[in-house]
């Protein structure tokens, strides 16, 4: 790891970047729109949900994506998804570009747009534009923080990070923020991240290296199974640290790709940390499996089920849930060869749980904030890691409050 | 439907069966200890888990099922699955069946055993053995009842069903009797169940019988989505009420089948009313689909959701949950043709909320203790059910004390 945490940091870290985040009283008295805007226009990669219904933003962002040209800037609103809403939807999510592009001197076919919130309800564009005035009048170099705020739902803390790194004697800075609790927001519309950089990167290369931290960090997390149907990811490089243009196969190109990989994954660990009622993080490691497909199968079995994540809760080595999980995962077990670890101390092997004499070690283990579950299926030499949290009483609560 | 409910009917309803409950004390003061006795021995039809960790005693019904002898006895122990014990729990499970066969006059192959309870813990073989003996000196002709409670774990009511209907004027009885709450009782062990028949049916007919009455009631079921490595069902037909051998194809034998499903699916029906922390059931139905694996997938996603099952607890027409489990199920979808109705009440249609006119008559359907959830996706002709409850806070609770 060749960079270094910057305290404090965030999107508005990186040269060339200034961002807000104001009150539109979409949502009560809490900030709910946030701006970013570059200069100079960024480069932009982009990673988005794979749900089958989509938000009308992430049609927007698609259409950019494909258009392929720089960004000048991302406008976020928090509070509604502006999904499930048909013809209006598209209409509106147009329209918030064009507000952007004309409040901050660009064209709206460069100007990104990410809602998050409520579900099947029409946009507020009277406060929506207001709020889009508001923001472009409060932009500076220090606003990562209040934008971070803004985009924030079920969130109980604002999530940014920033890296720095060496490329040639130049110091480049790699900053994002992310927001994120459950895997919804009163309904559905979940996790967004926005990363910054000022590094110059060619643009193939800039969305393999996100695809491949996306793979790493929020595609390896679970809070409860659920996907939404807005998540975007968006990596802007605006050269403004001024190095050549970097690219796959540079000497300098690791270091670069680490940074990403870096925020991306402390982004991460951030939402689950914050997760709906969560109180520990746990790392689920599937370790031995025949192939890649059957680690996948396991970890995820593991990570979703709502017996073993209750069992963290209640501070329970309870392995058998594990075991349980595994075997109904579909992955390749035999149960002689298994052997389960928390933090290494063994709950589990030769078919038999492991001597009485490690259960007080075991519940040490478990009352602890964050802890490492490894399962060795001992087949093969496939691995596959996720990271979740627990579930406890207080996640049904805040997901049973009437919404509609 | 041909068959007609018998009110307190059960396991010991039909002809030919004895049954009884008692306490061993393997889990306090509460039966766990039941037996079930055939006169004259029965053939049997079995269904078991596909989780690929499994009990031992599944092991020994599954080599019951490959001899394919009559039955002369089922013995259940619950508190403890005796499952992920090596080659001691082997043993104990051979054992139990040689006590039991000791107890009834039948040879110990004739004697199908079965445990669920907390897993990875050795069963206590002095209880056991005076459970057995105490079971067989209680046998009696009206015992179903206290052996449907014997075989409960987290269960708060027991479960206990039978039906009557003719074949060539004779009357023939099929009873029932089922345990199972969460997908799991302390750690995994959990669905039961136990069919008793009258019937005199050829073997194959009734394995045929016995997997589409499965498939149709007990595979219809979720409540957590976690699938234990003891579940299993029996279905004894002994032939005492002395008519022709019946198969498939007989005039008689959709009669038959019919009786089956009908107690299979409300014993099904009856552990998810009974699910852990429950206090609604739901049934889900998806049709208008693609083809029958995209109405699967999109019905196991919708009935495993945790955000649309807590939504449900908290009595919230939250169809946005709805239609974003589907979209991330693998279905095939398109937004704009989907409807959503509760009970008929339209809630989604056209890419957009139904009117909000509706939106009082959607509450006054989450209010009621069941109601029915229609996705039509409106693409092709597949449809699929399943019969789920809510997730509310008291499941976590039961589920996140400590148990091992």
């Amino acid at each position: 790891m060749a960079y270094t945490w910057i305290s404090d940091g965030g999107i508005t870290t990186p040269r060339g970047y200034r961002a807000s985040g104001v009150k539109a009283r979409i949502k009560g008295d809490k900030g709910d729109v946030a701006l970013v805007v570059s200069s100079p226009p960024a480069t932009v990669a982009a990673v988005f949900t794979t749900n089958r219904i989509q938000g009308a933003t992430v049609g927007l962002c698609r259409d950019r994506l494909a258009a392929g040209r720089p960004a000048a800037a991302i406008v976020v609103n928090s509070g509604c998804a502006n999904a499930c809403t048909g013809a209006q939807g598209k209409a509106d999510a147009q329209r918030m570009a064009e507000l952007t592009g004309n409040a901050v001197g660009a064209s709206p076919d460069r100007v990104w747009v990410c809602s998050t919130g409520t579900i099947g309800v029409p946009l507020p564009m009277d406060k929506i534009e207001k709020g889009i005035a508001l923001a472009a009048g409060a932009l500076s170099e220090t606003g990562g923080g209040a934008a971070a705020r803004a985009i924030m739902t079920t969130d109980t803390v604002s999530k940014s990070r920033a890296v720095t790194f060496e490329i040639a004697g130049r110091s480049i800075t790699v900053g994002g923020m992310a927001k994120g609790a459950g895997m919804i927001e009163p309904h559905m519309a979940t996790m967004l991240a926005f990363l910054t950089t000022d590094a110059a990167v060619e643009r193939a290369a800039l969305g393999n290296c996100l695809r491949r931290a996306v793979d790493a960090s929020f595609n390896r997390i679970s809070v409860d199974g659920d996907q939404s149907c807005n998540d975007t990811v968006l990596l802007l490089a605006n050269g403004a640290a001024g190095h050549p243009l970097l690219t796959e196969g540079d000497a300098d190109w690791p270091a670069f790709e680490d940074a990403v990989c870096g925020v991306c994954r402390e982004l991460a660990l951030d939402i689950v940390r914050d997760g709906e009622g969560a109180t520990k993080l746990v790392t689920v490691r599937i370790v031995g499996a025949d192939d890649a497909a059957d680690a996948e199968r396991a970890v995820r079995a593991v990570s979703r089920s709502l017996l073993v994540k209750t069992s963290w809760f209640g501070g329970d080595p309870n392995w058998g849930r594990v075991i349980d999980a595994v075997g109904y995962s579909g992955a390749r077990i035999e149960e002689a060869l298994v052997t389960i670890d928390y933090d290494g101390v063994r709950a589990f092997e030769a078919g038999v749980p492991s001597a009485a004499a490690g259960l007080r070690a075991l519940e040490a283990v478990l009352r602890q904030q964050a802890f490492t579950l490894t399962v060795d299926l001992h087949l093969g030499n496939a691995c596959a890691v996720m990271y979740t949290c627990d579930c406890s009483e207080e996640y049904v609560r805040i997901n049973s409050e009437y919404m509609t």
